[in-house]
């Protein structure tokens, strides 16, 4: 199965971008995903700022975005770069397994060989260099054989993140660092996290999957044969002119599960898995309390603002506004607020209230309100 | 100067309606000001609350109403039955000794001995008959030739409201609970209002002033004679064809100054004013906390909403929101949390930082930002 080809040669990166974002309602919406926002300040939106990590490591000719019919548009626009040959477009979403297999399928009936990485559209990663050595000494880790993952050395018991134990390193050339991965563990509860923390072997899930695409579709059909077999059968089709067809017929069947569960937990049990420590700044910006840190830089006192015509008075407040119109926001005596300004919908919590947003997303479904989703 | 009409019959309500209501900002604005709003849930604005609680003590012929020109119309829309000559229009704010003295100038000079009362447009009464009994005594104290005030029995030591310090009971017909007020105090802080409580003889200054014209125009003449003769001036040209040209001259140059220091705490020094005790419900819903109490009536865990078309979503928060719009507003794990949301401005504080909204008037005031005052 192997070529003369140099494995980075042979990498191609892939974007999955299809989460919403919920936690970050009212901003995030299913027509303006999380995504599609600039949340870090920078003046680029998530999407972009992934992509430019990308592109310098094999170019913008090797990067695959799988998103929704809907946000073509606006994911083009986002990437003028983008080839159309990369595109693959979801007719509805049918999370993380079904979208990095196909790409996954596509590619490997394109190149044989291919390495594919498939990386989230909507985190923030602050130090390049440290992201590009991981990511090398995961492909070698890939060329090996391996399904491959980064973690990211964690600074604090966070529990708004997955973890990664690991086990014992693995001698691979190239990947110096690389260790097995003994298994994953949900979001912890703060004194697991401190555990974790105190013991040293855990490592946050930063949901990066680096393999050879044959590796890893034969692990999915370990668990998920049926799923496999569509995935493929989509494949065969997607560069002929039977795509529209077979997709109408095979999409919507699709099982919709993370991936988490359908190959990595599984290669994790049979010791497939290997993870390569990233020391690098990473957050998922999974809520509104994690982009006014990002903001702050660890300074409570600090009121971080987002949106370009802001208008905030504020007067001993810290916390997090984001605006999206030009409405004068006055803030008094509210410390750790997060106030989310949007035409439709306002929000007002804090901190320490921000991962049950998604609770009000929860029952504004239930209530058919699709109106502000 | 008394003649062999029954004091009733020569009562005359005005009804000073100026004041913005700076800390119900953005609510409150220059173009519509406290009185203009229901805060209670009512159905009525406070200004008609007003009107028809003074309407059935002297018939709706008897209440003159001073305002601002600007607000001409939303009063008259307010109060049809309102008469063409019991309306007073101020070209420009001057205060309440400007807006009360000129109205009892004017009806001195309509009726030499008439007595009138000054009742604030934006406060809230629930006890009309307890108020009613307050004012038939505050009538016969006035006629006895005191200026009559009307005191509220505290509940609480609030720190919002000014006190007035009563002295010995007096003696006077038909007014068996008037006392003599030895003096005012501003706004206390709280040990200081806890200590007014246990005394027993403070109450709330309700700001009601009840006096024969003829004597509260003397009371004024004796510390502001210029003042005094502007509006001497004014009502004599009031019902004539110069009205216009005398306001134009004599109004902009008047002194801006509240009746508190040109005559209640003059006329106190002085032994000449009397407090009637009001054992009712009052409140000066002078913040956005007062207005949250009115509506849990007293149930701290309660989250008060203001607004026709008010969408609120809320979960374990308390406090208050006004809504202007039909924006969904969601609250998660905010406690006495004040939400006003308006098309221009949107303010977040706290029930404990309420008085401080007028602050953020200030702010906006020296800033130029007059486009959302």
């Amino acid at each position: 199965m192997t070529t003369a080809r140099e494995s980075l040669d042979r990498f191609y990166s892939i974007i999955p971008a299809g989460g919403i974002g919920s936690r970050l309602w009212p901003l995030s919406r299913a027509d303006a995903p999380k995504f599609l926002h600039d949340l870090t300040g920078s003046g680029s939106t998530l999407l972009r700022g992934t992509w430019d990590r990308l592109a310098p490591i094999n170019g913008e000719q090797r990067i695959m975005v799988v998103t929704g019919r809907s946000h073509r548009a606006a994911v083009e626009a986002q990437l003028p770069a983008l080839d159309d040959h990369n595109v693959v477009l979801e007719s509805e979403p049918k999370d993380s397994t079904a979208a990095i297999g196909l790409a996954a399928a596509i590619l490997v009936k394109r190149e044989p060989d291919v390495i594919i990485g498939s990386f989230a559209a909507d985190h923030v990663i602050a130090d390049q260099r440290g992201f590009v050595r991981a990511v090398h000494e995961a492909i070698a880790a890939a060329d090996a054989g391996y399904i491959a993952t980064i973690g990211i050395t964690p600074t604090e018991p966070a529990i708004g993140f997955g973890y990664i134990h690991c086990g014992k390193p693995l001698d691979i050339d190239a990947a110096p660092h690389a260790k097995a991965v003994t298994s994953f563990v949900e979001k912890p509860e703060l004194e697991t996290a401190e555990a974790y923390l105190r013991d040293g072997n855990y490592l946050w899930n930063g949901g990066m999957f680096i393999s050879r695409a044959d590796v890893l579709l034969k692990q999915l059909g370990e668990t998920r044969p049926e799923l496999l077999a569509g995935l493929l059968e989509l494949a065969d089709a997607w560069d002929t002119s039977a795509r529209g067809a077979v997709v109408d017929r095979i999409w919507p069947n699709l099982e919709k599960i993370a991936i988490d569960y359908t190959v990595a937990e599984p290669a994790a049990a049979q010791g497939r898995l290997a993870v390569i420590p990233g020391d690098f700044d990473w957050d998922d910006v999974g809520d509104f309390a994690s982009i006014a840190k990002l903001h702050s830089k660890g300074r409570a006192s600090d009121l971080a603002i987002l949106g370009e015509n802001a208008r905030v008075l504020a007067d001993s407040s810290s916390g997090i506004v984001v605006s999206q119109g030009d409405r004068l926001i006055s803030l008094i005596g509210v410390t750790d607020i997060v106030v989310v300004d949007t035409p439709d919908a306002l929000l007002v919590t804090t901190s320490a209230n921000a991962q049950r947003v998604k609770s009000v997303v929860d029952a504004l479904k239930l209530s058919g309100r699709n109106d502000v989703l």
